[in-house]
């Protein structure tokens, strides 16, 4: 596999009992990864302190909550998450699909917060 | 406009003589904006010496290079260009629309590179 060049949204898994995470590619400025929901599931809001985030809506439906609005999104919608705004998901209203951005990158695997959800290893 | 909920792929603007750019969100960490392509439009190759720098394919296909590899992507695949790696779009094959974000970001407006293409302001 290239080191490039990375499959997307065919990279994500997805569990029963909580969203999940893949890792696409981290830099020393920069991490990207998936954030994989089922219909129902949720990402707790949270918020980090020092780093600015993004979603990119792959794919799905899903209410998220960025600072004091909640909103309804759907693919190729972007959601802005600056350090410091608290953030989440509310619920997924489908099976969706996030790509998230996060800059600096979090110090442990996606997000590195156990509060948010135990990540998946990506399978490759 | 919500500050935190922003349209992404529909924000799109192109322009005849070369591909476009718009900005999307800009934090102190990370830049996210589109990268525009016409069929047969392109990116020069150049790097970001201490930048981090993701493509994510919204829509279209496109012949992408990076380091020494130049591979056709096209819609929900990524490409990753790391600080001080070269990159760029060889050729878009249709109109492609490519998401990008860069940590830090780049100075000035999309990635302050007039040798890249003038970037047209967003009409928002």
């Amino acid at each position: 596999m290239s080191e490039y060049f990375i499959a997307g949204g065919d990279r994500a898994v997805f569990q029963r009992d909580k969203a999940a995470k893949v890792d696409l590619c981290r830099g020393a400025q920069l991490f990207v990864g998936l954030n994989c929901f089922e219909a129902g599931q949720t990402q707790k809001v949270h918020a980090h302190s020092a780093a600015d985030k993004f979603y990119y809506v792959c794919s799905g439906r899903a209410r998220l909550t960025v600072g004091e609005e909640t909103r309804e999104v759907g693919a190729g919608e972007i959601v802005w998450a600056p350090a410091g705004v608290p953030h989440g998901v509310e619920q997924a209203l489908e099976r969706t699909v996030l790509l998230v951005g996060i800059a600096p990158p979090p110090r442990q695997s996606a997000e590195g917060r156990p509060a948010v959800g135990v990540r998946r290893e990506p399978d490759a």
